[in-house]
């Protein structure tokens, strides 16, 4: 299995201090719990008993339904914005309850806890390697329907309050990864992984492939959006544009508008470039 | 009024610890404020000014407008969720500005602050006996239409600061409680109290009023849902099922999809056990 | 330009406590970014990064997209309710990777940060006057289409540190404000300028112009509201009302129900007190 990128490190700036802020221990939450149910807060309850000090940062609980390829998209990009010795929380779990392991993946000096499911898939490639263990560690009593809370919160705080990780794991070599297309090799084409709250619509071709912005066409869907540009203001309101987005990616957009919904694209669709 | 379920103990696990988590305070807030004006943070504001030291934890600001009902379940949740300590900040409140008292709550070792019509209901049925307060504290000056940052806020921020109660609030003993239905003395019958983001749908039906998970036949509309069981996975994609929730009452389920649009079920609707 | 209004001091009331709050400096965020994404996060993981104490306060994420005037507002409202000390960090930047500039507001003894494309206008007008400085720090390397990440946070963070602000910018006197047209002057006429989660509509009317509460009648596109109430319940359920919100504004709202459904209001509508 190919990395469909290297890791961008162009892109963003880096602060000087590369270890745990300040004493306090950082876990992220991801899910696809929605905010308007006691879900989320109820992880979160968890978390800080376990780790008092702990400083808890969304980073979304609107991934959809199930939907674990855009999960681990997102989590993605919480391990590339986060620093060393983060412990990210993500829960996308369709199959709760049944006989899916639940893991901690240590990648990038970072933590994920979350189900096997393919959720680690994103991350394994762009970070890795990683280094995967299926959690052994079990409450006195936990529901069939929320490990999220029951098992994952708790593990999630205890390691970020220093537990060691091998008591609670065990190192395996199988997890489940998603069989999502790399892009081409050379970069010639590639797919729509995900479409942003603007309708900004993100492929999986990495702007390393690029060789030359002048010469790149990029087409979706049958129509030409023309050569790279640098940003949005490039081309007029209402014009279609491909640029390279902030996580380094071939991105296709329109001014002050929706890519998604004016070229009717979706996550899947095949980008050629030439 | 009879407790519609003696409280679930057995679903969720504890940790040790049982004291306000490592000196910080921790108040959560519930509302129907939505997440896109400046009211949640004008209440923050005004939290931590008095609390500099606490943490604020959301459970959720989507409480469908003015529904009390819903409010008073989803408040029941967080207070079963954190420890001994913590106080409740909820807003959900028609009567702003009216003669409604404001009240706190003293229940489960936790405090809950909020108007008084009915908010408190299930906490108070579910973790009583509580002891109740109409709040005498009043700021220099108020609004009319916002006590939930310029009373109840305040108020909050005090008693998590240590404040005595005393001094801001007189002992009640007739707070307003919804009428809520309870589930059936023997667990034969019930209704649907909340449905949540995956279209999943509770039930006031406790595990406990369940004799024996081979024997149940859930109804509904009607329609027969089968007999309980265990996790979602114990059915196909797209079949229904009926199942101890994580909150530990009978909740009726699609796999992978939402019971509340497939089988057109709302609050309020009967649900019978055979 | 004249300000809409001055400052509301009488509707909300104020702590004792008027420097950084325990030694934490407070930064607050607002943006169009939605919560669907990663955006709001990875701005938060630079903040905490350059201000490991901070504590971090959503205003919101759901500024409608583009919307400067809205942000505007908001923004303003967040100014209104936090303490001396505080940071601001504001993101609705449809120019991004254009010449526009990012600037930093000085007022009110707190900053924001911010591109200058208006978004200052509201929170100048009533907290004003203000200090205006263009940002001339730059990261090593930063995106075209992310400068709320590689540029503003940063800054903000280091403000929040206590960096030095004349390292980071230098003073100008040209930034760009909104048009937005001042109420009457006699606060006989003005506009709705934002409407709610709960459908009130808020206009540029300040309390203050208002005379005598018994003389007033508001009339909104062609329609009688009536004179002016205290609070919600001052008229039955689904009556239409005029009142002062609680940011010191006239308010249109529906007991119980949504105004702007109810009678069609929009922003920028006209409304006319005799």
């Amino acid at each position: 299995m190919r990395p469909v990128r290297s890791r961008s490190k162009t892109t963003r700036p880096r602060a000087s201090n590369s270890a745990t802020i300040s004493g306090r221990p950082i876990i992220t939450l991801t899910s696809d719990f929605g905010l308007s149910d006691f879900y989320v807060a109820a992880m979160k309850a968890v978390l800080i008993r376990h780790a008092p000090e702990a400083r808890l940062i969304d980073v979304t609980h609107q991934v959809p339904r199930h939907d674990i390829l855009c999960g681990a998209i997102t989590l993605e990009r919480a391990v590339d914005g986060f620093l060393p010795g983060t412990v990210h929380l993500a829960v996308v779990d369709p199959g709760v309850g049944s006989q899916r392991r639940l893991i901690v993946a240590e990648l990038h000096r970072q933590k994920i806890v979350c189900p096997d499911n393919g959720l680690i898939t994103w991350a394994a490639r762009l970070h890795g390697p990683a280094k995967m263990h299926e959690i052994t560690w079990r409450p006195d009593k936990a529901s069939d329907t929320f490990h999220g809370r029951d098992i994952l919160a708790p593990v999630a705080g205890m390691l970020a309050a220093g537990h060691d990780l091998a008591k609670l794991a065990r190192v395996i070599d199988d997890p489940i990864l998603l069989n999502a297309a790399p892009a081409d090799a050379k970069g010639r084409a590639g797919q729509i992984i995900q479409i942003d709250h603007f309708g900004n619509a993100t492929t999986n071709i990495p702007h390393e492939s690029l060789r030359s912005r002048s010469q790149v066409v990029v087409r979706v869907k049958g129509r030409a959006i023309g050569r790279l540009k640098r940003t949005y203001s490039d081309v007029a309101p209402g014009e279609p544009l491909a640029l390279i987005g902030s996580s380094g990616l071939l991105e296709l957009a329109i001014r002050d508008g929706s890519a998604a919904d004016a070229l009717n694209i979706r996550v899947g669709d095949e980008v050629v470039l030439r």
